[in-house]
């Protein structure tokens, strides 16, 4: 593609995307496709010679665009939202227009300087300790997700744990247990069989009525743990779980974690940054005190696009042991001198983008109080939907809801609420997700992405409101 | 950003990005900053109020690409390309823009349909069996690079090998035994501390003449191992090495493996796309018939930008077993019919960007026969340089070439080659990389770039000529 064509294709990009934005509103939030109906209309075979590039911008519009499930679309209210900020789509198309690879510091500087600055940014509007900046000797990295940063440290856990045996000689079986709340993500479970320990390794610990990890039945699992000889190596709370928002008792926890010499991580991955607000500050209480490693997801409620997750380690040689292998062919004097952070040692692959561009534009373009601005006006979005359902009493809100995750029922079985969820989803106009709380079946509201305003929560509202007299049927 | 200041925006980094691949040659390759000079020229706090875009991109030329090696410039031979194709990049916009998130078929159901798709197609495309695409009962998944798809092969691996327990029960110390030559890239490493085997669990066997693994030494140590009651989990044959492209014969490491039980992943991310042409098929003999796993890397030698690996599983059950993690928050009814792929249980992270768009557009526009050609041209210009070195009494090629890595020294001592290599990369006109082959210090030659033509690899060849008899000094 000569750079006259790019230009071309670059402008027509631009406008596809721009359009996309301007138009979503007016397509259904969910693809009604059937398994294998995106992949019918497309050609079997590859093209043997090169198409125009309008011809694939014609099948986004035809084929994708239908096939998708409209995450950018207002009235997405499921799972989390997905950042896909105009600055940083745009900063996508920088990154891989450099198009540099920085597994060293050498093999792109800026890429490693930038993203050492950006993260150090970030932990500063969030409240992080000095000890997880570079000035205080420990760091951030981006990687793809939170599930991820559970991973990189356990890792780092594990190899603390062992005296710095494991990366050697690899996990005893049935010696190290880790412990997360019930209503932890899943991502906690996949790292730990990742890291050969076995599900068998965990221990979740039961959660009080806020649906917070108990401090107490922490306490004591690990202290049975401790007398049968095994090491709590790993403690993962959660600031904003993903079914509910709960905000694990981190001030509790912390010594907890000290007393039985277990790292402690904090998975912030959806509420950590709403701790750039000083009137939400309190959702890191105990951080700055107690963490060993810290995560939150920028691409979740902070307009980035995906994938970024800013991780976070207060000693950041425990994770470096593990994943650092120096061949030949990557020695050089920068690494050598000891004055440069290599970030492949800080991941599991190798090469990596340019990821720290991403969140850098994010923050100039929207400033500090621009995302505070976003951050505040989902949650009083959400604080706005949980009066609707609270003052309905047709309905119970099932979960404390401080920032911008409502979890609510209808009063009456598990499938009229199911037939409530299906019902509202199916009219295209906003999208609901579910979970279970305490065995029943809940909707869920999730408020944060680029677009959503309270024109279309009050939607979501109307349209539970209107159909649930309908599926609940005559009385 | 409103839609139409991402017009404008849009337009200027499209701009942007055309304008630097057009000078980008005028720069020097390598950046020539210190540790912390790039984040020097940043404000050590971020904007409290936001900035226009334009200062971000000032500060993109002011900073970001004085601190970055250039890894699109075409004299940059160094490491592997990095494939940054305009095609690609635009994807990259297009991905952002959409802004899904695939975790699930029913979340983005053309997101993971048209990976399954355009992973066939590449599987078709490289010579792929039948068993590593959907239909045959596998298939493929994008990872983000070569050494993640190495770990899940491993994690597939073990819980073939420990009848479905690892995930479960985690691994046994000491019991389990895996593979590899001694050239084998580092992220093979990384991916057995990751898993909790640790590095002593690996093998590295001994490499032949030509630097390819010696298959009768591996069965020696397979059979040393299985006398010993420990099991041959899995063995990664490459194709392709880091250091000098070497290719370990996977048709007699086939039969090795099948022998012992173990699970045989090649690892061919850089060379595995050559295979596209008839003429370089070789280079995948004794995948169709051995291999458990496979995984290439379009963001090397393809023309795709970072991080596209595509890996490929014959049983995806393997690995499914030991990924799936399934909450109530994420059931849905086309998870439960069974008829569609859920990727986040073939990789780590739960979330995902809709990654296939990026190799979809590359086919696309270039068709089979634009990369074929693409392949080729490289091939014949690293064939002309080794040539060029053969030719030249004061110098050695050191290693088999038949792709398009070309090492080399100086018929000197490993100082003068070092200086040799010094010199050339300071004339900032091209940027070559180093590897050590038995033991000696070797110069190393990638070709493979979007915008390397043979000129520039002419013009390196010139340079390495002429230092050559000022750092060996008079004789």
């Amino acid at each position: 593609m000569t750079a006259a064509q790019f230009r071309a294709h670059g402008r027509a990009v631009v406008d596809w995307v721009a359009d996309y934005w301007e138009r979503v509103e007016s397509l259904p939030v969910r693809s009604s496709v059937v398994p294998g109906e995106v992949r019918a209309q497309l050609p079997a075979e590859p093209p043997e010679t090169g198409e125009p590039f309008e011809a694939l911008l014609a099948d986004m519009d035809r084929i994708v665009v239908p096939g998708s499930t409209h995450w950018q679309h207002p009235g997405f209210l499921a799972y989390y939202p997905s950042g896909a900020s105009g600055p940083s789509a745009l900063a996508e198309l920088l990154i891989s227009g450099l198009g540099v690879q920085g597994m060293l510091w050498q093999t792109a500087p800026a890429c490693t300087e930038l993203e050492q600055l950006v993260l150090d940014w970030l932990a500063g509007l969030i409240g992080l300790p000095e000890r997880f900046t570079f000035a205080g000797g420990g760091g951030g990295v981006v990687q793809d997700g939170a599930s991820t940063a559970m991973l990189i440290a356990l890792l780092a856990a594990l190899q603390r744990a062992s005296g710095g045996q494991v990366a050697r000689a690899g996990v005893e079986r049935g010696r190290y247990v880790v412990y997360t709340s019930a209503e932890a993500n899943c991502g906690f479970e996949k790292a730990t069989r990742i890291t050969g320990l076995g599900t068998s390794a965990i221990r979740f610990v039961d959660t009080r009525a806020d649906l917070s990890m108990d401090p107490m039945a922490l306490r004591t699992a690990m202290a049975h743990d401790a007398a049968a000889g095994r090491i709590p190596v790993l403690v993962m709370a959660t600031v904003g779980t993903t079914s509910t928002g709960a905000i694990d008792p981190v001030p509790l926890i912390g010594p907890v974690c000290r007393e039985f010499g277990a790292w402690l991580h904090v998975d912030a991955a959806y509420a950590g940054v709403a701790a750039m607000c000083p009137e939400l500050r309190w959702v890191n209480d105990g951080v700055a005190d107690f963490a060993d490693s810290y995560a939150t997801n920028p691409h979740k409620w902070l307009l980035t696009a995906l994938e970024f997750d800013a991780c976070y380690l207060a000693d950041r040689s425990a994770l470096t042991d593990v994943l650092s292998v120096l061949p030949e062919y990557l020695r050089n004097s920068a690494t050598e001198s000891g004055a440069v952070v290599d970030y492949r040692d800080w991941q599991l692959p190798v090469g990596r983008r340019f990821r720290a561009l991403k969140l850098w534009a994010v923050i100039r373009w929207y400033g500090a109080s621009g995302l505070r601005e976003h951050i505040r006006y989902s949650v009083s979005a959400a604080q706005q939907f949980a009066a609707w359902v609270e003052a309905d009493d047709r309905f119970d809100v099932l979960a404390p809801h401080p920032l911008s995750v409502i979890c609510f029922r209808l009063r009456a079985a598990d499938d009229v609420n199911r037939a409530l969820l299906d019902a509202v989803n199916g009219t295209g106009r906003v999208l609901l997700s579910h979970t279970m709380i305490r065995g029943q079946f809940a909707l869920r509201v999730a408020i944060g992405g680029c677009a959503t305003r309270l024109e279309h929560v009050a939607t979501a509202w109307e349209l539970l409101s209107e159909w649930a007299d309908i599926v609940a049927g005559p009385n």
